[in-house]
């Protein structure tokens, strides 16, 4: 039984990961950390958890909560992670992160993004970045997992097979992103209050989003040089739920969508929640809420010799929580699908 | 392992009975009946199991039916079910049925509020009201299992430990229920349109909807006496959830809130899906969406002498799919809680 | 040309008075006063009114603010107007105020369930209850005009006629209401956020909200004896929008639908406001949404003997905004229905 | 008094244009004709008109309704218009058409992307594209306006004055946009109903909508050589509104954010619903939703040397019903504005 501890456990992210694992019979959560709520039971944050989950915060006090768990998953605030972490290491502890802090190999592309000092440069080599897809490996040994951006997973995975195989340029890459609102966090935050929410969609971020540098900084791994996006994210009104649109400049005009297909197929054949739909089919939200599985669209557009891609996830689901359980299913060992194989509650 | 045939199972009950039967190692889903979709994966019909649940849908052929399955759960229209169920039975199928064929002790009421005659009248003895929260012994035992309405399970839960503990008067109840929209099925009707249905509430099927005689007769058998009560039904914007405000009077000055209460935690105590919730608070339908649950909240109106409950489920779960599976887990040998402890998607 | 204030502008009844009034050409909006934006262009605090009303909000000081306008129309808390319309007043000013200070005939009623010492209990007796279709007359010549609240205004005008008329009785009354979010006004309060409000349904405030006292006293004054009710508010997924559903026991058992409907299409013949639909119809939000009508749907369930009401409203339309306009244009001499008989924006 | 006949008044688009006239004392909507309805009143089809306008619909009778208006707009399924328009021409009717039929100028490429046979090419030359800001002048006297689309309107008014004035590149422009549903029509398809499309988000119509050669068309004689680009559109859960996200190559890495706001505020100058918003601002849908404003937001992404338009209008609004109502004010000599400043329901 893998003792873990979730710290930052009263916001969404935190919520879903305890959703997750709490049914699970190999995994114990012995400790849930929150700032806010320390002392009350989770189920009276959440009440939905009545009777399934009670277990009282506590609060972030290192020693105890080390004596509790061998594991940890984080969903903090950018910069609070770097001053916790290091010490959850020091302890031996392994640590799944869910903030932007360890997502960068280069700190100063993160100094600049997030504009605050890094106070933990040097975790920064050891850290792996968790897209199991391309880092499988590297995650299974990894003491400290840095959990992916919803929008850099969506776009990432979405982008890759072409990019890899030299289908697309790196060059004019342009991706259109849609997020639900739970994406922005629980908060009263009046721009995020139902009156003002509800009926209504706009873009934000514009032009300097910090998931831009996430995405650019895997896509140039991938395919070995400088790659550059324009990247606009909105907002929707729906909870959950995240597609990107992504136009890419095909190399040639002889790839047929029906070989890129092919491509995109067998680069994620052996893959347990990708899924590339039919060329016809196009992804839902609705399809993917509630779960793990990312589904993948084609479209060639001839007139533009253009390949549209457009990739869907759960931004709670992909995009925060279930990734960051693949990754602790793989770094512990267990199936690497273990609880995350439900189609969750697309009605 | 279970072998468990699913007739109807393209709507949106007979979905959720996939999507809560399909990951169970106990159970297994080996003939999905549409008479829609013959022919088509599921997967096909419901994108969002792609992967998961790829069966290809039979015909509804009685004979090849039951050669692939010993336990059947139907989700069709009242009036179907009549005609269906007396050769499962014949086959030797053990069957829960979600319409309201067969709920009803007395045929005259059905045929009254339903307006069709019923065409397996001698089946009515041997069938359970499959509320386990009331008849779990004889569900146990049971070949046909009448998996009650959403709206009577919601409000004759909400009323029976009052009722049956003398605390209300059988006389004056007054309901008014508030449903997802879910609710009426899986079709291409104008009134369940999105623009017209998105931002709008209303009541409907006033006065007389079906599930009234329901309600009726579980609580004339619950305190022994003629009980006809006042149900209005209404739909609110939202895909899932149900609220059942109901209005007692009270028998008794001195029945102060924490007396009510106790009595009240008291009677479900032993109830794994029934929550109590404290003094002061209330359930919402995001707490219970997705789940097996039903939450109660209690409030006293002194100035009136009153009782007023609220209880909370989700349509599609406690009020159909998922308490059918409470049934067959019971009728089967089953944990009663297997497969239904999540928390559900609150968020 | 009536040159109106408006204070408290900048909430939702504040920009929806705005909005009503702003294209008016006999009438002007020569100030706006907000607490929060005080410098800055109402269009600014709301978007929409860009190149349209680009008015700068006042701070709160009487003497300018008198100087500028000649009317106003109060949209505070309780408890704030009691403070500053008596100085309106000093000014010689005619008020319309949407709070509860001045609803209620008995300062003792309004201290005890506002939980609030009246600090301006000698206006009382002037104060006019601000609901044409009872109190017209009245209205034309107050000084003071209570707006009243949304829920009394749902329920009041949906029972008056049964009342009034002696049909029904005036024991055993039962409310239940549901409003959009809107209705708890411009605030970032966790509970009302997007996430936490969306797809969700729930009962709030049981047993004692503040719109209680004020249904009772105007259905006492109806039919000149005492009345208490029951009365539970709900919250639903949408933006506006009010149902009452009322439950009203009829005194004889020849009353036929019929017969009940001409007698609500005869006591509202001349009000250009109130909408009885043909029998067998039943009102729903999104017909009376942006608007200043009220629809009523009659049901009468010969079972129980009782007459079920449904009435509708917008909760910021005929339920606070446009019936503050609708007695503005009574007190000014106005056409009564100018600039409000626009069917709103149903889709 | 214009005598105005509205042909497809039952759907959304005519609904709303009912909506925008039925109020005006200029106007006279003297025949509402529908395929569906006939012989019924406007306002059994749509409630929320009760008593506003309750005119019966009429059939589709050329004679008659020619004897009743001296004007007509027509919001009927494209390749219908080209059957019905040119009788009402034929005896001097003025007509505003919002189909796609008279859209293009080169029948061609009508044929090529609708699919089907033109049966009144003759008009094509005298029909005039109804973008007021940049046709008033030919509309004024035109007896045929094909009132544009809903994707073209919010997209070609976004790029023209950065187009127009060579700022930017007319290659790569890369257009993604976002409607609500309202945009699909009034129909019972499961695709939109409520349970299906709440809370989903999804791209359609990959790779070849239809608005593209609209936006081409327009794009190609604004800038004198031939555009073609890139055009995604995408379905939100929200009743109405749309979104355009464009991306654009700027010709100069000089062209500073504020001198490109300054050239789009120069171009739009004199124009009464465009709306630049000042740069750090971005649109949103609920402020120009039941509005005939068109709202533009600008950013400039230095790294790539893009320039990211973003505009915003509502699909019934400035996309249909208020951009056909703009035109007929500019034909009948009314002033432009008239009956079309309200800021909308905002909330």
């Amino acid at each position: 039984m893998l003792k873990v501890g979730i710290i930052g456990a009263t916001g969404y992210v935190g919520a879903e990961i305890v959703r997750l694992l709490t049914l699970r019979d190999d995994v114990e959560i012995t400790t849930v950390v929150s700032n806010s709520f320390v002392g009350q039971p989770f189920s009276e944050v959440y009440p939905a958890y009545r009777g399934i989950f009670d277990k009282v915060c506590d609060k972030l006090d290192i020693d105890l909560i080390c004596q509790k768990a061998d594991f940890f998953i984080t969903a903090l605030p950018h910069g609070v992670s770097t001053t916790i972490i290091p010490e959850l290491l020091k302890k031996g502890k392994r640590v799944i992160d869910h903030s932007g802090d360890f997502r960068f190999r280069d700190v100063s592309v993160y100094e600049e993004w997030y504009n605050v000092k890094h106070s933990a440069p040097q975790l920064i080599n050891d850290a792996v970045y968790g897209l199991p897809e391309i880092y499988r490996d590297k995650i299974k040994k990894a003491s400290l997992v840095a959990d992916p951006g919803c929008y850099p997973t969506c776009s990432i995975l979405g982008i890759a097979p072409a990019l890899k195989n030299k289908l697309v340029s790196s060059e004019g890459i342009v991706i259109n992103s849609v997020s639900g609102v739970s994406g922005s966090g629980r908060k009263s935050d009046l721009a995020y209050a139902f009156c003002e929410t509800d009926e209504n969609f706009k873009a934000y971020g514009l032009p300097r989003h910090r998931h831009t540098p996430e995405i650019e900084q895997e896509l140039s791994l991938l395919c070995g040089e400088d790659v550059i996006v324009s990247f606009t994210p909105h907002l929707a009104p729906m909870k959950r739920g995240m597609i990107s649109t992504i136009n890419l400049n095909l190399l040639s005009e002889k790839y047929a969508a029906e070989f890129i297909h092919s491509i995109y197929e067998d680069y994620y054949k052996d893959e347990p929640f990708i899924r590339v739909l039919p060329l016809g089919r196009l992804p839902e939200t609705k399809y993917v809420t509630g779960t793990n599985y990312l589904d993948i669209g084609l479209a060639v557009d001839k007139r533009l010799n253009k390949l549209i891609v457009v990739s869907a996830l759960d931004n709670l689901g992909k995009g925060a929580a279930s990734q960051a359980i693949q990754s602790l299913n793989i770094m512990a060992g267990f199936e690497e699908t273990k609880g995350l194989l439900s189609p969750g509650q697309f009605i």
